[in-house]
This record gives structure tokens, sequence and C-alpha cells, in this order.
């Protein structure tokens, strides 16, 4: 029904263009590290697994195109600081003797870790559950399922039906135009809001619970986001509303150990539209949401309230 | 420096077109109760004390035109359910001798109170305060000086040297294009931020407090204002920062007990850009902030913790 997020495809990179959603469906192919990289930058490809994904199959092509792999890894790694997925699948490809053969497995196991959070999530989402998410955690953002939306796609498959509020997610607007259009796709009604709507929600008592992606989590719990996440799970907390973090073990950053550790992305200001000539803008792609906000993670092992393996 | 947001200029009523801002100062004429309703639905003109003006003067148009005042009165209170000081305004002028002579006197005193708002506000403002607010609560809000962009621009004024978090304010923007075009004129420095990093920037010790404008309070002190001004009240609780309202005693509303009896208006979905087609979208405009979330009232008359006269 969605096509692969992204997918080997003999001697190149072939993935869907996430620019031009949800107006057309249309992939665009990378032949070489540096396509890949701008394609990267230019979040035609973003979401931490898809990262993940994309960091393999970019040494796959360095592999196979005879470029010095350590090169493209310093390159692919530099594209966007805050997903870790994205440094574990470069080091992975690197590491694995068939840079082809480990890219190719990378994006399956993907598809494979997803449906097990899925069917690991379907325990905390009731019957005829009001679910909020942020930002895309759907197949869009990983190669196929989905972290949070895999989490409302498997509970939707196993008769619960969830119904969604969407945040449109700015500046670019990924719950809008991605998550909104996997939804629909999938038959999961989904209402668009302001992410700023999402506190009102839950004080009319509009949401049973919230699920988001994570793009690293620290040792100690912490998540960082999308921007937005921690305003969404502050005010969670503020009307005792469950919140769940969504995300594969190859997410969890062992190496760093809080939430003050994570690089956070600064974006073109230029994302945030038209402001008067002059004035400044913060465009901070990520936020940190400190553990002792999260009710539990959701990730391939099971639902744990604590980020340990 | 800015000219006045809406004013009478003999037979017609004049104002800023704040739909064409940050990018052009262009002035538009209503000649019509009609034109003034259209005027107001389209934001043309916004803010509740622009809109008391506005109420004012359309009565105002009416009677210099012969037409009838209640009929009048009706269409423009039907405008915007959220603002108190468009019926406010209306009634001034329906009960006047003379409603354009009353109408000039309630744009004149808009001025005036605005401008005490600012030196009572100067003292919750402490030097070098980082100030965030949200939507527009500045002179375009206003006939002139502004609200919650007053206090900040007293304090300008008496040497504090804020700074100022200016919310984008979605959908509209009025964040981004208007307080920041404002501020910028003022000589204050701002930068613009998506709204859902607001919690962030306090979370990082960057916000001293947060002051916004009204477009109703209630007898008991519940806050309606501009989608997003819950969200910052809850994360300001959270993190222990002073949240105030400024607002002139024409956005009380005695008459209404509490929040939950505020009509909140729901704006046309296609304000929040484009989604799949199909999807829904909620697009309400206002929130409620309960009054256990604001530290304080700037009016008029003082500051208190208290909404009471």
């Amino acid at each position: 029904m969605i096509p692969p997020t992204i997918e080997w495809a003999g001697d190149r990179v072939r993935l869907i263009d996430q620019r031009r959603l949800p107006g057309e469906l249309v992939m665009v192919d990378a032949v070489s590290v540096d396509d890949l990289c701008e394609l990267i930058v230019s979040l035609a490809v973003r979401g931490a697994p898809a990262l993940g994904a994309a960091g393999a199959m970019g040494i796959a092509l360095a592999s196979v195109r005879g470029d010095d792999k350590n090169t493209a890894a310093e390159k692919l790694i530099a594209t966007r600081p805050t997903a870790s997925n994205l440094a574990w699948g470069v080091r992975r490809a690197v590491a694995a003797a068939d840079p082809v053969a480990e890219a190719i497995a990378v994006a399956e196991e993907d598809v494979t870790v997803n449906q097990a959070i899925g069917q690991h999530g379907v325990s905390v989402v009731p019957q005829d559950a009001r679910v909020l998410t942020h930002c895309n955690a759907g197949a869009l953002a990983c190669v196929g399922w989905g972290t949070a939306v895999g989490v409302i796609r498997s509970a939707h498959d196993a008769g619960r039906a969830p119904t969604v509020w969407v945040d449109e997610t700015r500046p670019v607007r990924q719950g809008a135009r991605l998550t909104a259009w996997e939804l629909d796709r999938l038959g999961i009604p989904c209402t668009v809001v302001a992410d700023s709507l999402a506190a009102s929600l839950m004080a009319g008592g509009d949401v049973d619970l919230v699920v988001v992606g994570a793009d690293r989590v620290a040792a100690n719990g912490d998540v960082a986001n999308k921007v937005g996440t921690y305003s969404l799970a502050i005010a969670a907390r503020h009307h005792g509303i469950p919140f769940y973090v969504a995300a594969p073990r190859s997410t969890f950053d062992q190496s760093c150990p809080s939430g003050d550790h994570i690089p956070i992305e600064q974006r073109d200001p230029s994302e945030l539209g038209e402001v008067p000539p002059g004035v400044a803008v913060d465009n901070r792609a990520f936020d940190v949401t400190p553990a002792d906000l999260v009710t539990a993670y959701i990730t391939e092992d099971g639902v744990s309230s604590t980020p340990l393996r």
C-alpha cells in the first residue's frame, strides 16, 4: 500500500521523495554518497529508523562505486546530528564484509522490528482510544510499518479502532503532510491540529494517550525527538495522560549518558516561513524530553517504564 | 512610527490591512458595515481591543449611512465570537447619542488604557528580561501601543532592555508576521520560534517571564486567548516561570462565569495549510487558560493576582 521508504535498487538507493508528499508519491534515486547526503539534508528521506537504513545504504553506495568508506561515513553522519540511527547504520555497514548485503539486512530488520514494536504497543492502546501523535513516526520515518504510527496501526489491525489527533508539526509539517497521508491510506480516522491545540484537546478529555517516536534515547532515558515533543510530554503529565515513546533499540544510545549530551540540530530559518527582514529565527529541529515524563518505552523487546534493555 | 491600527476617517473606517504584513504596510477603508465585517472575518483587523474599536466604528458607520443599528450590531458581533471587546464596543456605540463621537472615544481611550497597562506592567519585567509572548497583543491588536507588547514596550522605554522570544503562532502566524514586525520597528531585539519550541526555551533557562494578551477573561479569571496560550501556561508553571495576562478592563466579561462559557471560534481549515484531501482539520482559534495558571493580570488598574476589579 505504501512502497518501502528506502530500498537498495541494484546499484543505487531508491527512496520516496517525502518533500513532495502529500501532493504526489514519487520515487527518487541516489547514485552517489553526495546525492544521498543531499536527499537526507533536504528531508527527502527523514525519520530516525529510515536514516539508519540510509546510512547503511550510503556505505553500500560507496562500496559499489569504490569510494573510500571512511570518507563516506563522515559525510553521511554529518548530515543530521541528532538521530542516533544514522551513525548506527553507517557503522554496521562499514564493519561488514559485504556492505550491500548488510544495508539490505538493516532495511529488512527495520520492518520486522517495527512490527514487533507495534505488536507490543497494542497493549497500551485501549478500545476506541483517541491517540495523539506528533511529527511522523510512521512507515515514512522507517523502511516500513512505523514506530509510533506502527503502534496505532497494529492496534487498528487488532480491532482497537483508534482515532488519531495528528499534530501539524511545525515548521516542516511532517504531521499534516506525512502522518495524515499514511493514516488516511490505512483507513485510520485522523484529524490534523495545530501543535498548540494539543493541550486543549487533553483538557477537554479528548486524548487517551500520546505516542511519539524518537531520534535518540540517552542511557538515562531522556528522549530527543521532533521539537514540540517536550511540550506535549509536559501537557500530558499535567492532565494525567500516559506518554509513550516507541522506538527500536537502534535509537537507544548507551554511549550518551543523558539528554544534555544529545546534539540538537539547528535548521535553516527559512523553514519557518516569512518573517520581517533582519529578524532572528531559532529553528531547533528537536527537543529533549526528560525520562521522568515518559510513561513507558515501546521497543521490539516490549513495553518498559525504564529505558534499560 | 506605526499608524493607528483603526481610525474614523470622516465617513468611513480606515485600518491597517494586517493580512499584508509584514510584506507591506497598506491601509484599507470600510465604507459599510458589510465591508467592515468582511475585513474582521478575514483578519485584516484582529485583536480584542482593536475589535472593540471596530465594533463601535461599525455602529458609527451604520449611523452615518442611516442603516438600522440593531441589525448592524448583530452582524458585527457575529463575526468573531470569542473576543469580548467586540460586543462591548458595539454596545457602547449603540447606547450613545452620537455613535461617531463614541467610536472615536473608544479608540482614543484604548491607547490611554494600553499605556497605563504598559506602565503598570514594567514592575513585572526584570532588568534584561527574556520575555516570551504568543500571537500579537501589540499595537496592531489594539488601536495603538499594545497590551502584552505594550508592557514590553514600556519596559524597553524604562531602560529594562528586554529581549523577546516571539512564538510564530500557527496557523495565521500573527507572532512571526505582526509581533516581530512591531518589535523590529521599535528596536526591541526579538527572535521568532516555532510555538512548540517555547517549552525547551524555558527548560534551558532562557525565559524569565511569559506575557500574553486576552480575548476574553471570565469572571473567575479564566482566560481565552489565541490557541497555544494554555500550552504555554502549563509549561510556564512546570518550569516555575511567571505567566502574565495583559488586557484592558473591557476584555473582562463579568457576565461570563468561567472559561467553560466562552465560545471558541472554529476557523476555516484552509488556514492550517495543505493536508491530504479528505483529512479532517480542527482549527479552533482560541483556547482557555484556567485562572490558577495565571500569575497576575495586568490591567489599566494595576497588577493583580486576581481578576477582580
